[in-house]
């Protein structure tokens, strides 16, 4: 059996070191601020004392870590898991980081005779707790086929995806998502504004909408979050800013235009300006509202 | 039992009336070009000579024409409907024009003693042809109720929506429902225009994003026409460049920032003017795929 | 020496058409409200009671109205003056309207055996007043060459000019002047707003940038306005609002994407939502103010 | 006098160190790739072998490198100037880099007790060669003092501007006039599309508009170069692309909502994903000519 190493026990990683524990796994645990580690190790973890001692009593080494140079400084830093890692092991990389940066990794990991899977995920906290994850993975098929058994500890295990061979192909994907999910957004927001500002009720507009072209979950979703006022996250807007900024990196990168979503990034930047970091991203139609001149503030998240 | 007057007998038209009259009603038919009325005069329905002389044989009178200036002409021009229309009738104007002018056209109705209930249908030729169109209504309820069995002849009952009692409501409601069309529309085509310049496939990460808040009728129908590069209409680029004419003019009167949707907009301009004025709206994509550098070329349609 | 029409005296027109009168020209003075008129005529102009009448009187005549629809209705609507237009005069539409509608006038202008020029302004109010205007023009030059000492009555001779011999050049003209003007008025609002949302000074920004690549007109003027704010027009938003409609139904028309266009304004109307219609349209600093979480509060207008 | 250390002779720290080397100063040189500094050496300079080594020969450290990670590498990576530089020093980073990292680094030279100044440039490779460029500097007003003497050997000293004291802002300046500059280019772009789609010679239009209030450097210069296709750099788009990616973190880290410049932003990536990195910025004109389905084809820069 595997020995799962697990680098970054914050809202997500916790709950998915969590289920490798409970499924009988052994779990050496890393994070940089020792409590999350402490608590992890009275539910039955090994604890470790840096990235590097991670690599060294593991055979997979899972990272879930908040950005690009967080995966850069445990892979690669001082006391990373690559000086330490042996060949024939398998890192996976859960985070939402640069495809780019991947790329790079993959390469570094591939080095030292071992192999390296993106995996982001989508489904948020809810889906971490209750291991019903989406996970989107690029890479080597033979790594996903050898790692499978430890992803369905965390996720569904019918949306498991293998995106592509090619490192960096679940981060793509994963962009993919919040790319769709982002203009889904704002049409049901500049929809919902039009509707409010025309003495329409939004609920009656969307009830009507559900059954045709126009339907989504989004509309469903977080339409249904927009009449309510409710925006306790969910998914908070200072994380989708950050995937939108991978996506506008990732477009420049590889040369795509993204107009609608850059759109979107601008009025998410507007939602963050005025207080709203911390709530459901779905409150990206209070700025259409504002900008309206309807009443558009959001209540503060719980 | 209503006598029904119709006024517009072209590609979705056509297939109404005709099912106006396989329901046993009594159908007064105009078109501004004279074969299509013939052609309805063939299949049982009593041929007029203009929009007046329908509204003088009719207690309903349905207009399903192209634009805004069509239906103005049709109801306020010479030989117009309401140069006739009695006291007591019902006029349902099922094209997709502005709610400004909805709204105008609704109060000369009610100077005439009648109510004009605004109905534009979504759902296409194919909606028309299999009476499953939906309906959203704008106007008076007690006009609709008594109109309904007339409505349910043309569109699937369960969704023939009243959205609101004030006149324009209907069109509003269609406009939003284009509207949330398009940012799904777009965040799919930018979505997949960065998957296929990443080397990603873009078919995978449809795949892999059906299952999540991405998920969308948008993502599965279009999505899927745009992995076929299959462009055939389904619902022409020309008509949904109209609609969203129409989404700018409401935004412009109302007051209301329609962002995203006004750079979907523009890509549809672009789509046009690449020679795509026929195709399906969803060739969208190919201009994103374009601006990438990809091969962006849509076939003609057929 | 020729007798002119002018037909439309707001505040445009009115020192306008008191220009021709002080240079000596006859002058046959229309619009729609009376008092106008009234006025004219103690300044010397002789009244007519229609466009109808105007067109009978002189060789020249000269429209100086709002929107497309006005100028449809004075040209072609009932007492219209092609109803008594002779051949061999010159019809100079000064108003800025489509320039689709242009091409239509012209033809019809042409089978009464006479010329249309069309020739919007820019200068405003204070350009009218000093007869400064810059006068764009489309059309056959043989009749601008006729007309020309005419419209130097009214604007600058140095800047009256001759776009192209198309109907409809000047309006093309017109619009390409308010979409430069759109996309300067942008690009230093989004830089104003960085630099307050930084802590820096825009008075310093401004001044640094008014040496190099960023220097324009708008940076100068408009740019002190949104530092003094200062939005007594100066060019109302509401017209600017009509101006950018016109382009994106130019845009629509002939099959050209303006992203950046759109989205000014998209930002435009929120202007307008929060109260700001009749305020200088360089407030639409005070829209990204606001979105920034800046006191972005426009003052009344004087 | 001065014991200048200048570190990155690219295209553009060459000529500036001769500048230096001109007018009498020491300068202690280094570069990555050492034939640069053989050249300088060459000129007068000395040779240094490291950034350490520059720091520990002068009291004032120029930088001149690519982006923010360079600046952070030769400021604390291994060998980096803060491992010897002495108190009273001070460092000028004319790079073009992030705002955000500009303040985190002049914290940290502060703690060494030195002064460090944020100077990027604007007037590209020839502002260089002839010392004209202009310096938007930002922090201690007495340490540009000190140093301006040594600024006005590279720049126009009429156009060396204290944007504020504030470490960061004349990196947040340089972004403004970036921003600025982009508005204006996608204005004018879109107005040259829309005049050749419609058969209206863009030349005239450019003439019309210079003399009102749509005039600019941009629609000078660079409108004169799209109507001339002569896209030889001039400043090349790929570093213009990297400067919006700076606008684009700034609005992104302070909360601001830039969605005209974001869409500048996407247009430039495709003028990228079609070869056009090495052009001129203002060949973002033929991103919209494409879009517009004339031909956009830029030619190849020299």
């Amino acid at each position: 059996m595997e020995r799962i190493g697990f680098i970054g026990l914050g809202v997500m990683g916790k709950p998915m070191a969590r289920h490798l524990l409970a499924k009988g796994y052994t779990v050496v645990a890393y994070n940089r601020s020792r409590p999350a580690v402490d608590e992890l190790v009275a539910a039955g973890a090994i604890g470790a004392s840096s990235p590097a001692d991670v690599a060294r009593q593991a055979t997979v080494v899972i990272t879930m870590v908040p950005d690009t140079p967080d995966v850069e400084a445990v892979l690669v830093g001082d006391n990373g898991v690559l000086s330490t890692l042996g060949p024939g092991s398998v890192v996976i990389d859960m985070s939402s980081i640069s495809p780019v940066a991947t790329k790079r990794l993959a390469g570094l990991v591939a080095e030292k005779g071992s192999a390296m899977l993106d995996a982001p995920v989508s489904g948020g906290e809810i889906g971490a707790i209750n291991a019903t994850l989406s996970i989107m993975v690029g890479g080597d098929p033979a790594a996903l086929a050898r790692v499978r058994p430890v992803l369905e500890c965390m996720g569904n295990p019918e949306r498991i995806v293998h995106v592509g061979p090619e490192p960096g192909a679940g981060q793509i994907c994963k962009i993919c998502n919040q790319v769709a999910i982002g203009g889904a957004l704002a049409g049901v927001s500049e929809a919902f504004a039009l509707a409010r500002k025309s003495g329409v009720d939004p609920a009656r507009v969307r009830d009507a909408l559900l059954g045709g072209f126009a339907a989504s979950r989004v509309l469903e979703v977080h339409g249904e979050r927009m009449l309510k006022r409710n925006y306790v996250p969910g998914f908070r807007s200072r994380l989708y800013q950050k995937d939108l900024r991978l996506a506008a990196e990732a477009a420049g990168a590889s040369g795509v235009a993204m107009p609608a979503t850059a759109v979107v990034g601008q009025m998410l930047n507007a939602l963050i300006a005025s207080g709203g970091a911390e709530l459901d991203y779905s409150a990206l139609a209070t700025v259409l509202f504002e900008l309206a001149g309807l009443d558009g503030d959001a209540p503060p998240a719980a």
